[in-house]
């Protein structure tokens, strides 16, 4: 196993130190793990939080500031944080407004988050919960009932993270992060495995020539294996069931998102995009925003995702809207 | 090779493409290969031009527009690009005031960047040039007279764009260009090799319990191949020639850049960070501002680079003036 890590037990909260060293304009509780605005509570906004397994930096860490999450809490690698992380993060970003818990759909986090939410409820917080599930790969798996959590999460965050900022209230904050999941679709696909640093060896094999097809996140299999493909037909493979499943026509318009796992060059995800843009093109179907790099990984995985959001004007004045995270950033 | 690619000769055209598609505020002249502001040239600000081989994106593509770069070109690669191309990007942002090259010092960049400026004065442009030489590792190397031009690029090409975007001449941008590169040093290390997609197969071999310090962005020869160590040891490694070298001492002030070779998850990045703030605390250097993050990248390899610049009251002002790039963005 090459890392650049100390003890493979202490990557998490050496990376923590990290994150605190780097974003002065961010907190991290190294107790809880978690990271949250330094000017948490906000007063009178409604509070985001998320968190999950660690290995998908910069998600979610990496997406808390203003206009996006107040608080992200951080499990182990690919291990879903426990209740009292996402309890800390809850009682940090309570600006009496409410917290929403922006959930991926795995067994873990969906337990976790719920039972925080209860005993928030029963310190007073009122919390709501979107469960994010776009995934079109797989129907259940490894680690999940229903379809799994996936690169929507990250536009989820980022718009539902602008309309708190706006001042919505938390029901309506709610129902804008959730039709964002609605209206979002995504397939990944991996080249390479990724190596767990607690366990020291890949997470599965896969021969030189061949490639999966619907991989999840954390390495859990996909639809299936196929030999080694030019990538325009990666691009049709992983956009066909997304395209299906949104039944995009022509004349509709999307936000496409082309997301890197940790291992790929940035060089090959634009030529990545290229690719879905020509095949949305063919299909009459507009992009009105794109985003192209690393946004949530699964550490140094070669391979990529694809997501499309379905948009109108509502969903693209809040994308458009100011953001100062680490990941994501812009206008602030 | 397993690669998001379809021809592996068409790899810098088809990611131009992508660049092309996801970037409405920028243009791509694909015969050329260069990519520019839509708005260019920007009447009576000085341009700034840089470029070189393809393979270290975002550098130099994703660090053009408003407070970076007017126009990059794109070699081959890890080829410099050739001066027809360069003479065409300093004409697409000549505004009457000039156009400052910024070169990596590699052999070919700075050959070919010289008879571009040739070419650009005799069309009437005025041009200065800045080399670019701040890797500590080696004195020469493969491709390279003196040292090679490595992390310090994207802070030139940050604070010059700045400069140049504040209104000041060419001579004076060409100025805090040039300190910028006086006040900085850098030294990578990579942990494993990368793949050129025209040469299908890894540019060196590295055992698997070796690390290369020292290596430079193309894979080539650093000082030494040692036994892996924890992070904290290679972070020394990489800062005692560079603190050293810009010898620092107490009561110093930098700006500290923990930079991806490509293929390193930013989990471990930001865990180097850490191990990168701890060393200069303990040297009692303070760290002004950071950056962690695929900056500077060679294609997939996995590793990092350390850059260290030497900070006063006028280059925090350009670092932190705003910038609107695809790989940099903040304040617009």
């Amino acid at each position: 196993m090459k890392k650049l890590i100390n003890d493979p037990s202490e990557v998490v909260s050496d990376a923590l130190r990290g994150v605190a060293a780097a974003h002065p304009e961010l907190k991290v509780d190294h107790e809880n793990r978690v990271v949250y605005r330094a000017d948490a509570p906000v007063r009178g906004k409604v509070g985001l939080v998320s968190g999950g397994g660690s290995g998908h930096e910069p998600m979610h860490g990496g997406f808390v500031g203003p206009g996006m999450l107040d608080a992200a809490c951080a499990g182990e690698v690919f291990t879903s944080p426990v209740p009292d992380q996402m309890l800390a993060a809850t009682r940090y970003v309570d600006g009496g407004a409410g917290v929403l818990h922006i959930v991926k759909n795995y067994t873990g986090d969906v337990m976790n988050f719920d039972m925080a939410a209860e005993l928030a409820a029963a310190d007073g917080v009122e919390v709501a919960s979107v469960v994010i599930d776009d995934d079109v790969a797989v129907r259940d798996s490894l680690y999940t009932a229903g379809r799994r959590g996936v690169g929507a999460t990250v536009l989820v965050e980022k718009i539902a993270g602008a309309a708190a900022e706006a001042g919505r209230p938390l029901a309506a904050v709610a129902d804008v992060a959730k039709k964002v999941n609605a209206g979002a679709r995504s397939m990944g696909m991996a080249l390479t495995s990724c190596t767990v640093p607690a366990a020291g060896k890949p997470t599965f094999d896969l021969p030189d020539d061949e490639m999966e097809i619907g991989i999840g996140i954390h390495g859990e299999p996909g639809r299936e294996r196929v030999p080694l493909e030019p990538a325009r037909r990666v691009a049709e493979r992983l956009l066909e069931p997304i395209v299906s499943d949104l039944g995009l026509s022509g004349g509709d318009s999307v936000l496409a998102f082309v997301n890197g796992m940790g291992g790929t060059p940035l060089l090959e995800l634009y030529l990545m995009y290229a690719e879905v843009a020509s095949v949305l093109e063919r299909a009459g179907v507009g992009i009105a925003r794109s985003l192209v790099g690393n946004y949530i990984t699964s550490l140094e995985m070669a391979g990529c995702s694809v997501t499309l959001l379905r948009v109108d004007d509502e969903l693209l004045e809040l994308w458009d809207a100011p953001v100062r995270t680490p990941g994501l950033r812009w206008g602030i």
